[in-house]
């Protein structure tokens, strides 16, 4: 079985801009190598150039947009996300949602240049659909733990069991991450004992005073 | 096996307003009670509550939000649509594209209303995608043919052949019409035999000088 | 001077549809001929067409598309108002806001078409943009008040005669509409006084038990 | 009078990523140097870092969003971009469409950072709309002619001379920039002649073999 994946949504967090950002991605650089964990960032736009380029981890996009390259304005295509050194994206993300044609095609697009693809989903019934569009991953993020201090993990189990049974009918080989309100090695435990392949997660990391102390607590109990 | 379903969406065409709708309308009665067939339309919104309660055929909305009744501005509740008369509601056409979360909320309250529910999809992808959130109906319709005057039926059979095959996967439960360019009884028997349980369509009815002719033709290879 | 105008946003509410709508237009009614104050109301896009059809006020809708009759769905043409009856509509509600290119196109489209614009604005600035693009009404609604049972007459009368300022500055013949948190004769003084033409408001009429009562207090100190 | 400003927004055009990004800020670089003239590029939202640190030109961004720092997924933060090293932003370009209320927050953030804005309007009243909000500039660029090589300047000038009187109407201070569809000398003599600060333009310099021969010959008769 493969290592689990830990995925920090740096948001636009005033506690993740340039040297914060920096700070960040070492603190899970250095947790990964310590634990054999892969543990990557979701930065803003401006910042997945120089953390690409600067540290070892998979740098993620928060977005993308599904359209080939061409007469676009303030969009982001794949192929740019590609140059800049991003290993994947989120999609939609329920800060970010968009149309089911839009997914599709982010996800196409990136397929088409090797990118990875996290899409978020709200519930069991998202979650199946999001399933069928085959992204590398599901999130599953019930929009109102986001950022609440609860854990979905010990919350509501119950939609993360039902979203990967509903995920798995459709699409056994999309996997899953646990999202929303996680925040300890605890949480982190439940949403693989429920079958899923790892968390996004924002808050608890990019708001601590230590964030190597967080990941070194996420990592503890795998 | 049930009757193959026709619906007409109305759109904001000038010949589909006040009077022309009704014209259409009571074109769509004549038709399908001459030949059984069940023929519905998807008039603009404040048509439907006139046209409800004039005719005998089912009235579709062209959108509906999956909103609970409350403090919302320019929306369309199913509660609202229910009261109006309506027996359904288009759901994501490629003219008013909605988010994941939007299209399952809508489906949900279309449900919870005794609504039917015509989810449009734009490729094989997004069809199963829609399955999974299980309207009445996905209905397939690639964008570039919309209004081309191109059936879909005889310039992509394919995409309706692997529709088919990826809806009936995620869900056989959910039914499938037929959309994009379709004009004549031709098409509509190749979308009945390709395995779709009825056809969407708007300009070839709504433009025709003589609408109940063209839906005479619609129905006369069936 | 003209009587200032009193325009119930009717909203998405449990308590404004249907039967209940009729019920809030017929109070309308009666008040506005008591007092000889103007009073409108903006129902639900499927009321429009009767109760235009059964009442003397004007009724408004809460949305309008910009764009001209033609292969659009789930829009809402000027056009298509008119023909239902519409005296106007609103534009650019906050729970329904638009691009600056879509209200432009709106109030051309209403304009065309004999109808009148009550565009809402959230803020100082933006009142002062939305005038220089020659709606009728320009109303001010700060999103923090709206529904919030705190009038914007009492808590912020500054916001109320800076935008009175801005929006006489770009343009003396747009006129302005109170909003927000309006719900006594008081509310409506003060709006008056503070050189504004009347007042926008929802919650303290649409889910009121008596809907007249609570009209003939708003228009009391008139 | 302060030298003419030519903005080159690179789009997201296969021939705008990365390498090619140096290459067209190189080019406005060295003619900027050789001029006096101004010369900017927006570049996509990955470019504005290194671009900013390699050269001494304003780097743009192509959107930004008026929020404030914090929990936000896929935004640009007008913080972010000032960190990243940008000069300013293009605002509510016609591919990248904004509710008046995020115009108006995203001039505000910009403001508050000290960036400069650009806010593009498809049409005279919207241009003097957008006056109201106080941008630096208003870009005025009729959609129909974007990219079309067929020059604003020549094809409609009266465009641009009824938005500068517009504009100036409404705020004096604010600059105007002639866009759409300019691609010479000529086209900028035109654009300053009719009493703009400059231009906006993409498709004739990031598309050209040499994008230094084509900004040379822009600021030819200047």
């Amino acid at each position: 079985m493969a290592s689990p994946f830990i995925l920090v949504n740096l948001k636009c967090y005033p506690e993740s801009i340039g040297n914060r950002a920096r700070h960040i991605a070492a603190a899970a650089q250095d947790v990964s190598a310590e634990s054999g964990v892969s543990i990557g960032v979701a930065p803003m736009f401006m910042d997945i150039h120089p953390l690409s380029f600067h540290f070892d981890i998979p740098v993620y996009s928060q977005h993308v947009d599904g359209v080939a390259p061409g007469a676009f304005t303030g969009h982001v295509t794949a192929e740019a996300l590609k140059q800049a050194g991003a290993k994947g994206s989120l999609v939609n993300h329920s800060e970010r949602r968009l149309t089911i044609a839009s997914i599709e095609s982010a996800i196409g697009s990136c397929k088409k240049n090797g990118l990875g693809t996290v899409a978020c989903s709200n519930n069991e019934a998202t979650s199946a659909a999001l399933a069928a569009l085959k992204p590398d991953y599901v999130a599953i993020e019930p929009p109102e733990l986001i950022g609440s201090g609860i854990s979905v993990s010990k919350a509501n189990p119950e939609i993360i069991r039902g979203s990967v049974k509903a995920v798995r009918e459709v699409d056994p080989e999309v996997k899953i991450l646990t999202g929303a309100g996680i925040q300890s090695g605890e949480c982190v435990r439940i949403a693989v004992d429920l079958g899923t392949d790892g968390v996004l997660l924002a808050s608890s990391v990019v708001k601590a005073k230590d964030p190597a102390a967080v990941l070194r607590d996420l990592v503890s109990l795998l």
